[in-house]
């Protein structure tokens, strides 16, 4: 049941070196490598097995232009409201709408209020499961050696109207997908310095909020490599792992 | 940067064989392993970088036994808001929160409000970046042999209150996390025929909402494998990639 080692490492490889992508150069995706992604985001979990996620691809050259003129209205207004940060952000390359090879829209279906099972108290577990398939499709398209990127600047009302959604329906992503000329090293807003990664420790608790978790934590923080751990190649870096890091790199390459 | 066809395979190979899991052995989940789970996890992407994630291990004997019964009260409550289906959704098997070897609670954490960027129109955002480390930890227990399976059947305020967290916080999930007698061949709803998959088409539009899509649709539901489609081991059988698919094993094993 257990990977052999090599396709562990891919697994983590995946994991580590995945970037949220807004540079893009403007080939076109195959067909079929599309179509890989899309089946890896619908074999995502799904509470109750609803399977809430609904993908439109844009193809319409004036329908991508005004989905980005939505993403350009809200990246004015998400600056306005940051205050002294404005300036800083408007620096930041957010989105990569009109270079990417294929745009997609994801959208939660309408209809979901039928869904009971594990939504009774967290409604909100459908956008749980529509995102556990973006990270599906994000770590397929990194294996495949295509950049994505998850937009969440914009209107919803507008989106929907402009994509004819029914009410019930909410978009929820601008997916940017396609080729690039090098992946980030490191998390763009971390090499921008807009924030910084926390040390694990610091997300880590034990029987209770800020409870310092004790055994977990140490390993963690180590890298999960102390004596005794199984070994695993291509996970063995300490924090930062990141395509620059060599031990992030599998056997063989 | 595109990875060789075993690594490609290898992560496909996770997203597929992927099950959210109700069946654990007692046996305890080595602690370095867990470390490297909750590493992926924290190279999640997340809106703005913000990292929303909180990680409280439970390791209190009686904490757990609490925590069980408020996920039994949930499910109870849920079996009665189902209605005609109530005793179908009671045979189930919903959870492993007593059986399993670790169990984790993910929670969003507080003082998010001042996180703008990629949220000022979708404040969800947060529960997805978390979605998208919880989908990280489920494919590298995958890779490692490890079972996981996310329960959201429990009274938030409730589960807040036992855990100690601020107000602002929010627990999103009852993770249960360890070793088990063999995977589901396909997602337990399924098996159990509380659900069936959706036809991937069904999923599919183009520039606007049921409208169907063209070329990606065929290539999805023929598995992405059409004639002068790159090749991609272990990704070419149709729908319904499982276990028991031999199609869906890497080279080796």
């Amino acid at each position: 049941m257990r990977f052999d080692d090599s396709a562990i490492a891919a697994v983590y490889r995946a994991i580590f070196e995945r970037r949220d992508m807004r540079h893009f150069t403007p080939a076109p995706v195959d067909p079929a490598t599309l179509a890989r992604l899309l089946r890896a985001a619908h074999h995502a979990p799904s509470v109750g097995f609803m399977q809430p996620w609904r993908f439109i691809r844009i193809t319409d050259a004036a329908l991508r232009t005004e989905i980005h003129s939505l993403v350009e209205a809200e990246r004015r207004a998400t600056a306005d409201a940051l205050g002294e940060r404005q300036d800083e952000f408007m620096r930041l390359k957010v989105e990569g709408v009109r270079e990417c090879g294929e745009l997609l829209v994801v959208a939660l279906t309408d209809d979901r209020e039928r869904h009971v099972f594990g939504r009774r108290t967290l409604p909100e577990m459908d956008l749980a499961s529509a995102a556990c398939a973006i990270q599906n499709m994000w770590l397929a398209a990194r294996a495949e050696g295509l950049g994505m990127g998850w937009v969440s600047l914009f209107d919803v009302g507008a989106l929907r109207t402009l994509l004819g959604m029914p009410a019930g329906a909410k978009p929820i992503a601008v997916l940017c997908i396609g080729h690039v000329d090098a992946f980030y090293a490191k998390p763009m807003l971390e090499e921008e310095r807009w924030a910084t990664r926390m040390p694990i420790d610091a997300c880590l608790f034990e029987n209770g909020w800020d409870a310092p978790a004790t055994q977990a934590a140490d390993h963690a923080a180590s890298g999960g490599t102390s004596p005794g751990s199984s070994p695993s190649p291509g996970v063995s870096a300490a924090d930062g792992l990141s395509d620059s890091t060599p031990a992030a790199t599998p056997p063989g390459r």
